[in-house]
């Protein structure tokens, strides 16, 4: 199958240092959900993979929403009497509320004080909080900081602007030899956080430039692109390719100590459910599987029920499930090697099976084919078959057109990789056909 | 949601005394399939609710079944020698078996004996026997007394009538703002049996009482009719209702000390079933669900294979399952306040239920539409939703014209309280719409 | 229900001592998937039950097989210089890897040595090997003896013929009052192997002449065959049958000490598949119930996707369950009359239950029917029903056209006996009828 070799524990750990080296570089960046942030992110993975990007002007509408503005900022701080900056997005981008409009003017803290975000409970941390869509300014901060702040007066400089221009995503495409499509989307509108989400962008990267290097079935598209409104455009400028798509992930957050875990798509017994129930959930990576709900990143956007796709998410701690998580704590001391290598194993192995799953029809039905004559038994008889003889009796047995070969899996017990082998065999010795290539065949996602 | 005071135990407990009262008075009553005694007693209940009666004239044929004769009582009992009232119909109905025939002759304890029924192992007690549809007639006593008959000769005597007349039945209905229909059924048959079943008759003068002072979705009847042969002319006189009908309950058995009992539909997967699972199950009414049979009240007819209705029963103790069943036993003394206000807590969290689901339409469907600018979201991003925001975006998930609130609330693990407010506050805002309403929606029953 | 004696404890042990007697005169013959040898032994079983033979002429194909020449032996052996049988298939013919071509040569020990198969870790059981589809020859021995050959020069004679003939099977055909069949097959290809598979043979004799007295429902079909190759034939001989069939079983190794076993069809849910989780599960029999796999007897070529066949398998101990298997130690001493026994009460309470199950539909399913009337249900009301007035109720509720007698059973947790006398009375009263008996019912298999 695909991607042997980072399945294994040698290269993958290879593939988790150019990732944490790539990280490392994005890092200081301010990101959001436009901006030079981004495409600068971008031009970084570009040294690693080939990009095709796509510019969708403001004012352009996505379903229900509108590409906004264009968000770019010079400078930012608060400022006491004397001119000390107090609070200095230069320190750190996470101190500027992502798409503040500008603001320079002195005003009291009483006037300054409903702009300010810091966190009680974390003194030490810096919040991060976004006014994507609605007009507003603010800065977040250290509480202990907030609490020095002092009684002011404060001179409030955000220098950015919010002008017409455009939001940007990229794509890596490997191409397949089928008809069949799938899709890896990570979002790139963070900026200095880590393991959320320049894991996501780092092991994408790897992926896709180790997939170049081989031929998958299907056209696997690697997608760079901002939350939400980056889904939403992607999805809005590919709705005629969307019948392909064969299986998708969501992916990010991949660092961190958590364990893997992954979430269903809505509709819960997608291919794509069915492969992690396969691989991720046993040994060795021994991930939790849980439902699909519709909170969490941009499979809220594929899952939604006007497009329902075979979409699901691996993280490994989610959204809101470790305490640095949207803070300033979420930086590369949290990103640790080992946990991205596991996390590159378990998608190469995914983005494996998820390639090579497809339905087989067996076209010699009634009874079993002679396999002997065909090379593919022992010749001699009375004693019981082997591994691969049984998997090849398997997949016979249910090449009827409604099992692909992770329904296989599921039940002969067998493994993908053996029955892929053996499905394989058959179709060369000409008894199964691949079914699912061709618009004939019918391009739905098999459900069991 | 509707009911919200008799959701309460204050509202319930005053409820359940108002019941109380109006089940002493019914008490006394002769009541039978037919006859003056069920119209007495809906004289009573028309205290409380205004009623619809309906007269099935003697000889209507109903289905497999003919409405009988109707039955009258002036008199009956069982003398000595003496003249002596051994066994005397105006000391307790229940000594007559219901549905005797006239007889005025002097006859040997051999001739009565087949006549006689009596409980040894419960030698006080008299039974409740009937004979609807075979002319006979009998008697029942405490074993005690039967063991002391003497030897005879003794005078019997009917003096009851069975002339052409009719069957009554009544329906206390509430207006809805939709094309779906509910029901709600109790059994009048009984003579003087508390529990069984004075008390489902108290219990839906109330709830029908109540809901009248509300404007429910749903139209709902509450039907106060004879068993069997009353529900099958309700049914042969609505047959062209019974496709709006949404859901339905019949209801006895509701003040004794048992646990609250859910008999599920003979689909067992209905809208009513699945009412039952998310509101009766958990506390604080940690209801006993069991499974349909096909013996019980008149959920027997509803739910025969030709009709097939969303309807279940509740009970407390089922048919059969107290000692005092179909006993004089079963008198008031056995009846519980408590236990009738938390019946009726139970069934009026279940009709505001069963009124308030709908199946519900994303009209915005591809992506999340934007709650922000509609007023439905928080504005500054960064920090996870709150419970009201979580629901809004279950309901936008699930609202795909196959999932009612009902599968919404299984699903999600919300409340259906919950999910109707926020359903509402999409349909407000235009981005969903009630389904099932009107002809061109589907009035069939939403199937998971 | 059908075969009511052969259920019970004392015919059934008759029964097998008749089946042993036949297991004795059965086990010195050499059979083969072709050959005289079967031909004898359907010669014994006909001293049982009158069987229809069919003769498959070499060279004719079936499916994607080709009917092989026909094998007979007249002698085999192999001889030390000086003329002593060192091996000698006149000895055990186990010894003569089934289907050897013919040879008459003098070799030397290296070059005999890969025509040899024996056992290191039994050295004193003598393998069973066969290459009925690649023209070879070969001696199976004690390992033991194997040890001890000497060094030769061997000479090594096959007096064997292989030569245009044709296969055989038989059939004992029991005709059925209505349109649907049943089928109950074993193979004969085996030689001097005693449970694997005279006991299947001996049994389904048995149980073939205990049928023939009755009139059943089904046309039950018991045919005597080889393995793969026969059932193979016989399907392309029957194809036109098969949409009648309703539920077949391949039988076999029904002597040894091990549980019950069944193992379900492909599609793990067919009426056969029911009857085996209401019937053989449980007490007395407690037979273990097992997935279906594509490996084991003629289940395989029923059961391929082309057929799909509701066709189960009863054995003991299954292929390669017991160490014995397929050896020389698999021989009379085996065969226990007392498991015997159990087996066919086992296989008789199947057909029965198979036979008399059936849709049924209800002619008055508005609301209950009037069973008082009709005489089948007691006329004083006020107790409870009776358990055959409960299984009247159960089957008039679930006589929907969907549910089978085998469903009922499940969902009532009644057995199937009451649940078809309380059909039949139903039948007879004319509240409803039997489906599935014309075309016009549709013939396919219920699915629940």
């Amino acid at each position: 199958m695909l991607l042997d070799a980072l399945q294994r524990e040698a290269d993958s750990q290879e593939a988790a240092l150019v990732a944490c080296a790539l990280i490392e570089r994005m890092y200081p960046i301010c990101r959001s959900i436009t901006g030079d942030g981004v495409r600068r992110t971008l031009d970084l993975v570009e040294e690693q993979v080939p990009l095709a990007r796509t510019e969708v002007a403001s004012g352009t509408p996505v379903f229900d929403w509108v590409i906004p503005r264009e968000w770019n900022v010079r400078d930012a701080y608060i400022a006491d009497a004397c001119g000390r900056r107090l609070v200095d997005f230069h320190a750190h981008n996470l101190h500027l509320v992502n798409y503040s409009s500008p603001v320079d003017r002195t005003m009291s803290l009483a006037e300054l004080e409903p702009h300010l975000h810091s966190l009680p409970d974390r003194p030490d941390w810096i919040p991060y909080r976004t006014t994507y869509y609605r007009e507003n300014w603010g800065f977040c901060l250290r509480h202990r900081d907030r609490e020095a702040l002092g009684s002011g007066p404060f001179r409030v400089v955000v220098d950015s602007t919010l002008e017409p221009g455009s939001l940007t995503f990229a794509e890596s495409v490997v191409e397949g030899s089928t008809a069949g499509e799938a899709i890896v989307y990570t979002h790139t509108c963070h900026p200095s956080l880590a393991n959320d989400n320049l894991t996501g962008i780092a092991v994408a990267a790897a992926l896709a430039g180790a997939l170049r290097a081989e031929r998958p079935r299907l056209t696997w598209r690697f997608v760079f692109g901002p939350g939400t409104i980056g889904s939403l455009s992607w999805l809005a400028r590919n709705e005629q390719r969307l019948p392909r798509l064969r299986a998708g992930l969501t992916i990010g957050l991949l660092g961190d100590a958590g364990p893997l875990r992954y979430k269903r798509s809505r509709r819960g017994d997608t291919v794509t459910d069915r492969a992690a129930a396969q691989l991720l959930a046993a040994a060795p990576f021994g991930a939790l599987l849980t439902d699909f709900e519709p909170y969490g990143y941009d499979e809220r956007q594929f899952c939604s029920p006007g497009f329902d796709l075979p979409v699901g998410r691996i993280t490994r701690s989610p959204n809101g499930g470790y305490p640095e998580y949207h803070t300033s704590a979420d930086d590369l001391s949290l990103v640790r090697p080992e946990s991205l290598a596991e996390s590159i194993r378990a998608l190469a192995r995914m983005i494996a099976a998820l390639d090579a799953n497809r339905r087989v029809l067996n076209l010699s039905p009634k009874g079993e084919p002679r396999l002997g004559k065909r090379g593919l038994y022992g010749s001699v008889g009375g004693a019981g078959p082997g591994e691969f003889e049984h998997a090849l009796l398997w997949v016979l047995s249910l090449a009827d057109g409604s099992h692909d070969l992770l329904a296989m899996a599921a039940r002969s017990g067998l493994s993908i990789d053996l029955l892929d082998r053996a499905a394989a065999a058959l179709e060369q010795a000409g008894l199964a056909r691949a079914l699912g290539d061709s618009p004939a065949d019918g391009g739905e996602e098999t459900r069991q």
